[in-house]
This record gives C-alpha cells, sequence and structure tokens, in this order.
C-alpha cells in the first residue's frame, strides 16, 4: 500500500492535542488526513486537508465519516462504538479496534480483563450502581478504606475518589463503578507499546509520573524513570503482556503503580498516543505521535529509544482565570537551553485545562529535572484582563 | 508582544517544503500564519491558517498580503522587493530586510557586499552581458579557465558554468553576470547563523556537503563537519561576520568553500532556513525552523548543538521518471533505526525536482554515514505505470 503523496485516506475521530501533534507527523509523510471534532475550535483544524465539525459520539456522523476514508484511528476513546464495529465489520480497518475500545471504554470491564489474562492490578469489585456499593460495606463485604472508580466517562483524575469512612460513600455519584484496594504505591509508572498488524512490537523506556507532595496532580513526567533496571524490566514485561493480550494494533499506554514491595499492578490503559508520552517528541528517537502512524499503517516500527534525558510539565490553565488565554513568562523559560514548549490552541483558558505543554531535554536527567522545576514556577497559564481585550479586539 | 493563541498574525511569502516545515513550528506555539504561493499545490497549502493562491511576485498582490499581517518572512528571495520595500516603510515589520533580499537577488552585487565588508571570497568581476564578458577574455583581462554565475535567478547549480576554453563562452545565456576565480576546494561547508532583532546571536556547528564523486550534486549533508576544530571555529567566525554585515535577523545560511589552504572563502549565503539545516529538525536542540520563528519574533534564541550525529539525504525525483510520485523502498529505510523521511507533498514528480529528504541520526557520524548510503543506495522517487494510475483513479 502507498500512502506517502497517495490517494490513501486516514481518519482520526477527535481533533484535540493528540490529534493535532499526530496531524504533524501525518505532514512530515504527505498522508491525507480527515479530522472529525465536535468543536470549531478544535486544536487540530489545521493541520489535516479535511476537517468536518461534527459528533464523534453520533453513531451515523461516525459511519458515514468512517465510509470517506480507508483507515479509521482514534485520538479518544470516547466514540460512537456501535458505528465502528459496523465500519469494522464491513471491512473498514479501525485501529485500535472497536472491541479493544470497548474493553477499556468500561473501568469495571478493563479490570475483569486483567485478572481474565493474568495481568497484575490491584484487587477490584464490580457493582451495578450507587446501592449496591453502599450495601456491600453495610455487610462488611467490602472493607473501607478502598478507592471507588466510576465505570465510565472518568478522565484525568475525575471519577476517582478515595473512600476513608462511610460518610465519603453519601456523596458518590449514582453510577457503575468499581472498588479497587487501596494499595500503597512508591510511583507511578507508564510504558507505551506499539504493535503493527505484522506483530512487530517496540516498547518506549520507562517513564515516571511525579505528583506534586500536596495536590493529587502530575507535576512531571520523566523519561527513563529513576527506578532500578529489574523495575524498569519487569515494568516493560507487563506493558507488554497488556498489548499481547489485548491483540493490540496502535500505541497502547500502560499506566502502572510500583507497590512498596516493588510489584508492578496495571492501573488502567490509553489506546493511543499519551500524556505520558509526549517527552518522545524531543527525547526519543521515533516520537509516540510517529510511532502510532507507522503502527496503524503496517510499517516497520521506529526505535523507541531516547537520545537525552526528557521530562514534561503539563500546561494548565491556572485554577483563578478563565478567559482568553495569555502564556506568562514564555519568553523567560524560551531563553533556557533545552527547554520546548507546546501550545494546543485553546483559546480560552479555564481552570485546570491542558492548554499545553513543555518539554526539557538535556544529556543529564538531574539537570533537566532542575530546569523542570524552574519551568514549571515561571510559566503561568492566566487570561487577558478585560480592558486589555476590549482594546486589542 | 504575544505571540501564542493570540491574534498576532505572520505572513510567509512562498508556500514550498521551506515553508512548510516553517509551519510545523508555528502550528507548535499556536501562532497565525498566512501563506501566500503561486501554486495551488503548494506544500504549505495545510497546515497554514489561511491560504493566498497567488503570485509572491506581483507588487499588487504582496503589498495587499503584506497589510493583512502583523510580520512578514519569506522561504524564498526571488520575491517583488518593491512592495517588501514599501511596507517596511510604512513600519511593517519585515524579516529578513528587504534590503539584505536586493543585495542577495543579484549575485555580483553580493559578492562586491563581501569585498566591501572584508569578508574572505574568491576574486570577482562583473559584466553587464555575454558580450562583455566575451570581450574581457579577447582582451586577455580575463584568464579562462574561470566560474561564470549569472547574477540574477540561478538555484540548485543552475546559472553556473565553469568555463575551460573559449567554446564554452559561445553557449552561455545573455545575461548580466560575474566571472569568479576557480579556485581548487577540499570541501564544501555551511554555516547558518541565527540573530534577532535585539542582537542576539547563536550558530549551529559547521555542516559539510559531501558531493557525488561524478555527478556534481550534493549528495549527503553531514552534521558536524568532518573537519578540524581550527577549521570549524574559522568557518563559524566568518559566518558570523556575514551575519553582521548584513545586520541579519531571522536565519542566514552561508555556504563556504574550504581551500586546499584551509582558507574559508564565502561563496553565497540564503536569508532562511536552508537545505543545509534539514539534519536540525531531527539532530539539534532547536530546530532551524524554530530558530527562525524565535530569530524574526524577537524571541530568545534557542540552543544550535546537536543531540546526536546528522546526516541528510535530498530525495530528488530519478532522471528517468515524470508524473504521480512512488516512493520505492520507503518502508526498507523506514526498518532503520533513526532514519526519518520527510515527504514535501509534491504529487508529480520530474527529473531531479526536489520532492523530499531524509534525515539519519546516530550517535556516531560514521554509523550516520553508512546508513545514509544505505538509504541513498535503497530509496528511489519515480512514477506510478501509467496503467495502474488508471486503475486506481
Amino acid at each position: 500500500m502507498d500512502y506517502f503523496s497517495s490517494n490513501f485516506k486516514l481518519g482520526i475521530l477527535g481533533g484535540g492535542q493528540l490529534g493535532k501533534m499526530l496531524l504533524t507527523e501525518t505532514q512530515k509523510f504527505d498522508i491525507q488526513t480527515f479530522v472529525l471534532d465536535p468543536s470549531e475550535e478544535a486544536p487540530a483544524r489545521f493541520g489535516c486537508n479535511f476537517f468536518y465539525n461534527d459528533s464523534f459520539l453520533e453513531h451515523d456522523v461516525v459511519y458515514e465519516f468512517g465510509k470517506l476514508v480507508d483507515l479509521l484511528t482514534v485520538e479518544i476513546e470516547n466514540v460512537n462504538l456501535d458505528a465502528l464495529e459496523k465500519l469494522e465489520s464491513e471491512g473498514k480497518l479501525v485501529y485500535p479496534s472497536p472491541k479493544t475500545l470497548r474493553i477499556i471504554q468500561n473501568k469495571g470491564r478493563q479490570k475483569d480483563f486483567y485478572v481474565e489474562h493474568n495481568i497484575p492490578t490491584a484487587p477490584h469489585r464490580r457493582f451495578v450502581d450507587l446501592y449496591h456499593i453502599q450495601k456491600a460495606v453495610e455487610n462488611n463485604e467490602l472493607e473501607i478504606p478502598f478507592v471507588w472508580k466510576s465505570a465510565q466517562g472518568g478522565y484525568d483524575g475525575t471519577g476517582v475518589k478515595i473512600v476513608r469512612s462511610t460518610l465519603d460513600l453519601i456523596n458518590l455519584p449514582d453510577v457503575e463503578c468499581l472498588a479497587e484496594a487501596l494499595v500503597p504505591f512508591k510511583n507511578e509508572l507508564a510504558v507505551i507499546v506499539a504493535r503493527n498488524p505484522k506483530g512487530e512490537v517496540k516498547t518506549y523506556p520507562v517513564v515516571e509520573m511525579e505528583f506534586h507532595p500536596e495536590a493529587n496532580q502530575v507535576e512531571y513526567v520523566l523519561c527513563p524513570a529513576r527506578v532500578s533496571k529489574k523495575v524498569s524490566s519487569k515494568a516493560q514485561e507487563v506493558a507488554l503482556q497488556v498489548s499481547k493480550a489485548f491483540n493490540h494494533v496502535g500505541l497502547l499506554a500502560v499506566e502502572m503503580f510500583l507497590t512498596e514491595d516493588d510489584e508492578i499492578l496495571v492501573n488502567e490503559v490509553a489506546p493511543r498516543p499519551h500524556n505520558s508520552g509526549h517527552f518522545s517528541i524531543e527525547a526519543s528517537y521515533t516520537s509516540q505521535f510517529e510511532q502510532h502512524l507507522r503502527a496503524i499503517l503496517d510499517l516497520p516500527l521506529g526505535n523507541p529509544e531516547s537520545k537525552v534525558a526528557g521530562v514534561m510539565v503539563n500546561l494548565v490553565g491556572d485554577e483563578n482565570f478563565s478567559g482568553p488565554v495569555v502564556y506568562q513568562n514564555i519568553d523567560k523559560i524560551l531563553a533556557i537551553d533545552g527547554v520546548t514548549p507546546h501550545i494546543y490552541g485553546k483559546r480560552e483558558t479555564r481552570p485546570f485545562r491542558k492548554m499545553g505543554h513543555v518539554t526539557i531535554v538535556n544529556e543529564d536527567m538531574k539537570e533537566a529535572r532542575k530546569i523542570a522545576e524552574e519551568v514549571k514556577n515561571s510559566i503561568r497559564v492566566i487570561s487577558k484582563p478585560v480592558e486589555l481585550e476590549q482594546e486589542t479586539e
């Protein structure tokens, strides 16, 4: 199959920042792209060949969009799966497969899948609604504390609560959910595995998510993770096991806990390029976005190793600002060697909205980590004062 | 000034591959771009915010286009300078300045400029037309052999001829020209200098253009050049001297000869991202395209040093093929570690047309150079057989 400067058409469901960064690679290879996103202001609206401004949750929209292209991929899991299954049954190539997406979309089903495939994961129990989980606690079938997770729709830490007392149970939403054992862990790690339809597999180095000591937010993603060779080998092995279990095509980002006993437990997966792989644009021989493209197109996979150490800092909207975005002190961070901001192209900031990220690369991880802290403490994502806005508009 | 996700508008004259690769960086920073190019099929037609399909040689087109934007840059030198001068005189920011472009557009004027500024360059003499250069040879004022260069419009080696006998003189075009001493040289080198309006300057490592032993064509661009520390320091110094002499803003690629006596002679310059800097996308901390953007926007310049060694191979159309392009064996080169093809997005190949390039990076230059040869010998830019074309259309 010819992809390069040809009539081949790649469809992408979702036009967010992941779609936008994927388009950098389709442009590099001159592969025609069709993007579907409900937002007129989607970050990926430029850079694709055709932008369709409609919903990826509507069956008929996704089905008709899919018929326009030769191969479909996603940059978001929450899409209409019935349409994707219909397209796949009619012979359309869909990577990741709707079967995998269906397992992943429901966190309970996802956990069951790990258990069925002997993939290490924290013990869990599924509940159809709030009443049943409350009942289980009442009957001493479920011990407090535990981690409550909404089965569907959680994103970036929403849909997850630690239940430490029966009081915490009252305020939970009445949805399908699961209870997971609260396992003390030292580290959150992630490994991205790429697999193409031929079955070729490449595994990125293990990355470490470093959390803010107080706020429960990832502050830095570090590659390589500061763990022993033994731990990183084990983490890569587990990630490979997950990728094989799904018979996955494309990228699979596997998020894991490293317990206090150096055990690896799979937390959850994302079947696409992932925040934990953004460092790869600057640090790796093959960026995760190029790798995803190579994988779904059944091209040979690229070298996942790193040229230099990388640290990624998310740029999220300051909690006190909403409105037209301003990136304060961006010139200060640009003056530091090895610092690359990525601005996703969202015109409006909101508290904690993901507006961009900054990658810091250096031959020395310690130095990169130090600079990352400087970056984190310098740049602020705020909004324009209203007066200024009126002047310039 | 706010550039990131703001109302700031950058105009780019020319929508070729250089414009396209520049857009990767404007996208990364979410800077609004307007591109002007006469070809509907220009490689940069996607990736910009607004594409204007018109001539950059027409005064009124360039002038009106310039009025739409806040800052103008070029990805090609051969644009309407009267319009740029008018825009600049009216206060519009134009980088590189039309004054510099006017000097560079005429190779005779460019050479005079080097002499006036004590920049080492091969001795030359200017002639208004063919008659006068023939006359000078006749009168023994000009000794054969020498290098004949058309004063205007030469590109990628066209407009240059070595005159070895009076017979060679007969077939030359009747245009303004110059005669340059034929200096034996060991190497062709290039250095890219970035300078912002504040006067901050950064110099990329010296690269080496390796020529095919028989065909007079650059085969590989290597960074770093395989020359002594002394030679590379001298080359960087001369490049800096040229950048200062022009008071240049943006990138300036300075092409140089290294003579057999280890002297540096400036050949010519390009006031923009340049073929000799393509390696930087994969090999450098800051790619030449991001650096050009930082420079013209008066942002702090990025680190021009390399993470790894890089070799660049141009992908030019095979001399025996014309028509819809096919990249033969691209899957073979993708299977090699550290190999990244860039496909410019030209649908039709023609003999020697620049269709893309391939970058090879490696920790070891010898290994990179070896792989580059493998790449060069594998990939071919040909056209589809006519039958196949009919089938697929």
